[in-house]
């Protein structure tokens, strides 16, 4: 089996280029949680993978909610009394309220300023703002920049349209030796923002084409959804499929440059919890939090009634990081060596998904004798090998069908590594087999 | 329903004025484990609230003890070879030996003092001492006066009887709308101290007296009662109904101005437990000790026969403040300020327990769209109403059947009454179902 | 019953120089894990204990092993050109790699070193080497020595042999009052080593003598084995027995100085490892650790196949003190007051486990009047023989069935020797039987 460890190093290398390159052809779409925007994006990543794409008709009753009109722009702006365009949509889609009705109307300033959106405290970034379920029109701007518009007629002109359509989403399944899922997710509602959401969706697609070749024991399936109303579309339709995921991660935020913060499954103590504590608790800085029902599509994968095995990844969380939801959230504030990083790490929760294991020992009264088998260093008494010889002793000992291969990395402070390599060699030794593949009752 | 915090501060004020009145009534009274003082105390109470009064009569078997003699006292002092009183049973109740059998008899000093009780480390304290079950007689003095008698004879009298008779313990029960109860106990023995007896029974009272009013889903129960032989006593005889005890809550030495002590149920985890924790962890300087087999009648609630779900509230624990058990706890070591505070706490528990129920999601499966329900802040993205709406959130994750507000409020950090009143609003949206009036199994 | 605690110190001083005086006698044996060495180990101890020796032929299946070769050693030495003796065994028989094969032969420096063994941290020490299930010749000495070797030519002569016998070990076994066990191990297969050997040897064979008189509760069993091949032999002849044992200790390394350190049972939580807690908290800078697959035999008792209730006792654990395995590990690196010192604790050890029983409280519905029993200070109200009142009432609170006394020492935080004694009291009084006695389902 080609796993990460024998990636090499360039290729990773190359891996950040690529998801970088990608961001930017992604950057400038119009992104929303129904619309063309969405397609678009759809249909760049088909580029890379074999991505089924659903379209579900508007109005459909999913779960709790209702697929709204889908929503589409092509332009929209301010212009002053001296006909200048001092908002224009097309420089920057985030000055849109996303999910406006159309307008086209002249106002004074006072009513304009009804429907303006800015950060006072960032005083030159533009906000990003969303208005899915109320209808309202609105333009988000520089806080500096309204400050200074002059008393006057101005003339606001969104050409939007809201209507009958679809939700779009996109999927990749790749399957393994067995139906035992491995899920990511990543949303795809947002326009111009890179951390939030690009950085998912770029670090997925590669994912994606690394996992198609290499041939793994899960199965692997990658959505590419619009947030909450996406994921409820998705879990409604997909309701039998469930109990296949065994391990869930939704990506978000994974460009920019701080450490790894993982937030726990409602199990919070699934397998892939487990794992992330494990892999996280190697690296400077990273935090492990709790669940909270707050956040990303977790939300809804850990809603009671589904209660998935699913943690979310991400570098900064949302609403620490100031340029969350402005334009500051842009392709300065992510880079190809962070998402390289990133994609690496992932690549770890992989191999060890892939690799962690039950086992039974076979000779579980007394050790075995490990040396007429070649695994135990015959000159007894000096201290070489040892990481190896200990490795062998942990597995034979707690491989009483209760501890996986990472519990026994766990409890012996040996690397995860050193220990998939023991176990092979107790396993051609025919010392232990997998658990479940006997039916040894221990 | 109207609780605790629709009580105005001014009506908290004149019950802590009420209830230092009312211990200001009591001190002077010599109670004991059995007598006149007691009944005495009990017909004073009986003026505020619905009080029976039970009799069990000398001789009768309860549990492992039986009831003794009454214990009933008139006069008793010293005189010294002048004729002079030089101690004196109704300056002080203290002075005598709670439980002497009479006497009346000349004695020299040797005789004297080995019937003279007093405390070296406080020369001007007088002690309070009892002998309940071997009888003899005794006086109680400050050391510095004991130090100070000339030899001579000296004439000791005490006007006591021991007899037939019978025990007296008042009992109110307000019954709510189920027949699950929380129960108050004090103690009623002990003669003038206030921090240790009084301060407990004037908070039962005023206690007793604001529930009446309330209308409230559990039945309350309050106990004034001898400690020890009155809790068994109590327990002998209502064996039947202590299934009904959800919670219960010993009050004593909750005059004086420490922070609050909560002593845990030998449950450890009970739910009075976990509303003390919650509650205490508000409040700076507070404690929360592990059960231990001694101290006030929780000793007889905890035993392992019993193992009723009962915690002990208290401010500075006993024999760890040097008034305990002696002249010194007196008017002045308790406050109408310090009560009021101590009522306040215990309106706590009370609301808490009141409002401390288990809901149903009713939709488990993703969130439900709290938009369309007008439950939702529906300009997405910035950070206003966070608090109540992360509130809705949790309680819709949480609310499996297996945690209670009061878990939920602990899991997520925010305020128990915010979670109230979230729930509050996801029951109008029949979002949420109590628990207990479903037959949802989750 | 007759305990630990009435053995005068003298005694222990007495014991202390019995134990080392038989570390001397036994230093100079060549043992092994066969051979006449471990034989004449073994008569010696059998003048002090009642040891049943067993002999198991080579070639004999043990589990997943065979017993080797028997190994016997007459003589072995190196001389250089000029004929002179330049390392003998008769001197020091760590000098021969244990279990060489026989060799007579001359060899040049170049061939004779790589049959060499040395500790070039520790120049002046000799190593000691093992080969057992690997044939080949070798000899160990000290660094500096080798250094000095000049070129030319060398004798080296081995006078072993390597053929069928037998493996030997003995077993003492001390019936009690049960057929429940406590067993004791020692590895017996070490040459010239004292703290590694023979400190547990001697400890062993004292505390058998000792308790051969002392009529316990419990039976005791002593194992006499060699390392490894010994626990495994001994296990696969005794697999009908192991159910009986309660408590398992292994003792090693207990000459030397430092503090004590127990390493856990495979359960981690078994009645030894608790006794191990509690003991071990009492003395300054002892240490536990956490079970690990390495080590002395307790990988064996603690395969998962067995997982015995069986820790470890030693000082500073091995790989731990440079001395480990080297010529230094000598009579000078142990003494008679250490071993007096180990002495004591497993004194206390078999104290707790012999006193360690559970009892049921048959009034445990509210206190029982201790007063009309002679158990309570009749004068209320002051502290003295609070100690003893309070195990009383601990005991009597936690008697449920499912403490032990050491749990209520534990968590009372009272003597585990007071508890004891007040136990006894409440036994007198038929408040409490022991539960295994009883059929009270609680």
């Amino acid at each position: 089996m080609k796993l990460y460890s024998e990636t090499k190093k360039a290729e990773f290398k190359k891996a950040g280029k690529f998801m970088y390159g990608l961001a930017e052809r992604l950057y400038p779409i119009c992104r929303s949680i129904t619309g063309n925007g969405v397609r678009q994006t759809l249909t760049i990543l088909s580029e890379f993978i074999p991505l089924n794409i659903t379209e579900i008709q508007t109005g459909t009753k999913v779960l709790d909610w209702e697929i709204p009109d889908e929503w589409n722009i092509k332009d929209a702006w301010i212009k002053n009394a001296r006909n200048e365009k001092i908002v224009d949509f097309n420089k920057l889609n985030l000055h849109v309220l996303n999910y406006s009705i159309p307008v086209e109307k002249k106002v004074n300033l006072n009513e304009l300023k009804k429907h303006l959106y800015t950060i006072p405290e960032y005083p030159d970034w533009v906000p990003y703002r969303t208005s899915y379920y109320q209808r309202q029109w609105g333009f988000c701007m520089p806080h500096s920049q309204m400050e200074r518009l002059p008393e006057g007629e101005y003339e606001v002109k969104i050409d939007s349209t809201l209507g009958p359509g679809s939700l779009t989403y996109g999927e990749v399944f790749i399957p393994g030796k067995t139906e035992k899922e491995v899920l990511f997710s990543c949303h795809i509602c947002h326009p111009s923002l890179c951390n939030d959401n690009l950085s998912g969706i770029v670090l997925a697609v590669k994912l994606a084409e690394l996992i198609k070749s290499m041939n793994l024991h899960y199965s692997y399936r990658f959505l590419f959804i619009p947030g909450t109303i996406g994921s409820i579309t998705w879990l409604s339709r997909n309701e039998d499929k469930l109990h296949n995921i065994k391990y869930g991660l939704v990506l978000t935020l994974l460009g920019d440059s701080t450490p790894f913060l993982y937030k726990k499954s409602r199990q919070e103590n699934a397998g892939i919890d487990k794992i992330a504590e494990y892999i996280l608790s190697k690296r400077e800085g990273t935090k492990i939090l709790d669940f909270s029902p707050y956040g990303y599509d977790e939300r809804q994968f850990c809603s009671p009634g589904f209660n998935l095995p699913a943690g979310r990844l991400t570098r900064t969380p949302h609403e620490e990081f100031p340029e969350y939801h402005t334009s500051a959230d842009n392709l300065d504030f992510i880079s190809s060596s962070n998402l390289e990083e990133s994609l690496e790490l992932i690549l770890e929760f992989i191999t060890i998904i892939e690799y962690n294991k039950t086992y039974i020992n076979l000779q579980p009264k007394g050790e075995p004798q490990l040396g007429k088998r070649g695994l135990y260093n015959q000159a007894g008494g000096h201290m070489e090998q040892k990481s190896v010889r200990m490795a062998l002793l942990w597995i034979l000992n707690l491989s009483d069908g209760s501890h996986s291969l990472l519990d026994i990395a766990v409890k012996s402070g040996i690397e995860f590594g050193v220990i998939v390599k023991a176990a092979g060699k107790l396993i051609n030794a025919k010392l232990i087999i997998e658990k479940a593949s006997s039916n040894i009752n221990f």
